[in-house]
């Protein structure tokens, strides 16, 4: 291990010795190159480049539009260029929903224009807009309680509390607004509803982000005030005068499009091994150029898989897979597993979706007989400062499927401390990850394939699990 | 001196009691009323309450519109409930320039929007907009430089290095692509030209600010690229394949429309003793709600004076003056200038208007003959960690006439680290006010106009500057 290097990437504390494989264990050779892989990484520039080039020269790239194809040509020349085997596109056929003008105002008590962007699958108002009084909840729960006569002809508001976590377990409590809100506020006979952004940051960036209508909701318009807005709304309504507001959504539904995943693999030796499949997304929303959400993904994975590549055939099959369609649904996820569970012989899955900064934790979904694979594991990446979780891996949005169906997973999971200040926002952009992070999130999936792609053990299915 | 309100205030650390006036000087029991009454500021509320309502109530206020004439009915109201004398509105005449639509997008080699705003006073494309080659600069100097032939009929860029700085001594120097760049642009035939944000962070937010037509530059199209977009566009020009981009803005001139300033006295008990006056400014952009820039001013300002009436009549007139149009030319310094110079008998100014971060630094421009003054208002600020700087105090954008002119002034200088993150965007917003730092703002304030208000010796004039 090159403590140096480690020391400047990471500003941690130098190592020590102990926490590698004991020399005296039968892995020790394939430990030791797994560790000279997984320093060598922390000077890796290939994961930049790609991000770099893909939210550059692509840009936003909703999945769907063209721009999502620009994204998948682009994919497509570079794992080829890099080397990469089998390269192809799984294509697959999806509705797309795309973003309108978006403005809203008060009229009244206090007349001002508030920032806002529409939720994905937002109904749209006429073109002039729609004026209506707002009501404001400071939960889903207060909305579900509220009367459907209270709410009925109005423009629903719901905020929230969420704070940052390191764990980004904030998201799924608090995101109940966007996902159940609109719903909700529809069945009630809302003219339409705007949110506090499900985000932590204060910039009047509002985070879009996908909600679904429920059975007999009709679609209204919805969309995500800023957090400053949403802060501002909260006090112009706390004064407890009327308060009315117009507001302009005309997004619309495009029709059926294509999208796609763009598949690449390493080569195994041994094809009675199985497969890893490893990946991100290359969709993103239309706001930002998806830096963080998710080019890190496709480009950590990419970079740690041709690693492995260059430093000679693994035992098993590295699977890179750059889905389509994450944040409007997960049809790429859904297409893929669809596509390799029968006929493919995967072993072990795991996604790279939640920004670029340092990963902090590793949490494994193993068989009990892998236990020995997960302590080489762990004790490999310790030493980049990662702790061991108690969580099952869940494998991320795009490959979830495979644990829920019993086979192994291994989550790399990344510092979230940051990651909803930007998440679905014009924000997400290139200035927002951090070279030296990134380059850790490297090192670290590169010493998980090192080890398990070579692991000389079966790797075990786990029991499936019943929703 | 209160040192645990202070230290909660501020994290300062434990004051030495030499800090303050020696109680064996003549000035000692004034001194400990001005200390008394510093410290009782650090617990203000007053100063949050008013830019709390003025963001609030009022929000984006621009120059010349109606809303500004909403927020010189809040001033005229709150401050004749606050017990000012004399409240008035000093109106004088405008030309307003108001935004309309912005939008842009690189057209080729690789396709997508950017986020821009019109700088003040930009010439109008036709509703579909312009498209044209860009050419790129990486400062003023290189546009100067530039063949005519070069840059015609193309859409210039110019870009800049401004970083953060405590005296925001950044934003004169960096300033330049702003200020000049429109008109050297037009002077040499270019269609239009955006800027990298005269700003300091890495935000979708792009910053306006004024910019005037120098003589011989017909206004072309001219607006500020977030520091993101500029940013990515500098990427993909350094790709060296031409770059097309579609520029949309239709800015208007209104014509001629009202604006005024609000001005408010604490009488003195003394006429001979000349009048202090000190202000901020009401208008704001309008992209944001103008909390840093200018309601903290307003407020700071008025929570001073207020506190120094309620403790009894001063020495001196105190003049609390709000100004109007500051963003957008200075009518409202210029007409208070012109209105007060000769008539009154002012003796010293000074202006709140750089934020609503801690002050960390005092300036003066006094006559020699008031060195002891100065020394006593050092002296009284010194517990607040505020330093003596050796810049001659300049009054800030409404009031820096006055020292040209020969009278006295003094500033109080605010901590620019992140104004710079914040200012002419719409991320100018309530949350941006640190209370505790707003709270040491009015305590500084309050010191200074104790100290300079009840002053026994004659304020002197100061020798005017030829500019």
């Amino acid at each position: 291990m090159n403590k140096l290097i480690l020391a400047a990437a990471l500003a941690l504390p130098a190592v020590p010795a102990s926490a590698q494989p004991s020399p005296s264990t039968p892995q020790a050779t394939v430990g030791q190159q797994a560790a000279q892989l997984r320093d060598a990484a922390l000077s890796d520039n290939l994961a930049w480049t790609l991000v770099e080039e893909l939210t550059t020269e692509v840009g936003p790239r909703q999945a769907g539009t063209e721009a999502e194809g620009r994204a998948r040509e682009w994919a497509v020349r570079r794992l080829t260029e890099l080397g990469f085997s089998n390269v192809r596109i799984e294509p697959f056929e999806m509705p797309v929903w795309v973003r309108g003008q978006e403005r809203a105002e008060i009229l009244s008590p206090f007349p001002q224009p508030l920032v806002l962007t529409a939720l994905g699958n937002s109904g749209a108002t006429p073109a002039r807009g729609i004026e209506a009084e707002v009501i404001g909840f400071d939960s889903v729960a207060a909305l579900q309680a509220a009367s459907d006569e209270s709410v009925r002809g109005k423009i629903v508001f719901i905020t929230h509390g969420m704070t940052p976590t390191q764990d980004g377990s904030g998201y799924g409590q608090f995101g109940a607004p966007r996902r159940q809100g609109p719903s909700i506020a529809s069945r009630k006979g809302a003219a339409g509803i705007v949110i506090r952004s499900i985000g932590t940051d204060y910039h009047r960036n509002p985070h879009t982000g996908v909600q679904m209508w429920a059975d007999g909701a009709r679609p209204i318009p919805a969309a995500a005030l800023s957090i400053p807005d949403a802060e501002q709304l909260q006090r112009i309504l706390a004064r407890g005068r009327p308060v009315r507001m117009r507001l302009v959504l005309t997004p619309r539904n495009t029709g059926r499009h294509m999208s796609g995943n763009v598949v690449a693999e390493v080569p195994g030796t041994d094809p009675e091994a199985g497969i890893i499949t490893i990946g991100g997304h290359l969709d993103s929303w239309d706001l930002g150029t998806g830096a963080i959400d998710n080019a890190a993904g496709v480009a950590i994975t990419t970079a740690a898989a041709h690693r492995i590549m260059q430093a000679g055939r693994p035992r098993r099959t590295i699977r890179v897979v750059l889905f389509g369609a994450e944040e409007v649904g997960g049809g790429g996820g859904e297409t893929h597993f669809r596509l390799h569970r029968e006929r493919g012989n995967v072993v072990l899955v795991g996604e790279s979706d939640f920004g670029a900064d340092r990963i902090w934790r590793v949490n494994f979904n193993l068989a009990p007989a892998n236990s020995a694979l997960a302590d080489r594991i762990t004790a490999l990446l310790a030493p980049l400062g990662i702790v061991r979780g108690r969580d099952p891996a869940n494998a991320g949005a795009d490959l979830g499927e495979w644990p829920r169906a019993g086979f192994a997973a291994i989550d790399l999971n990344q510092d979230g401390t940051r990651y909803f200040d930007y998440h679905h926002t014009p924000d997400d952009t290139l200035d927002k990850v951090d070279p030296g992070q990134l380059r850790q999130n490297v090192a670290a999936w590169t010493a998980l394939l090192a080890v398990a792609a070579d692991a000389p053990e079966r790797i075990e299915a786990i029991p499936a699990r019943r929703e």
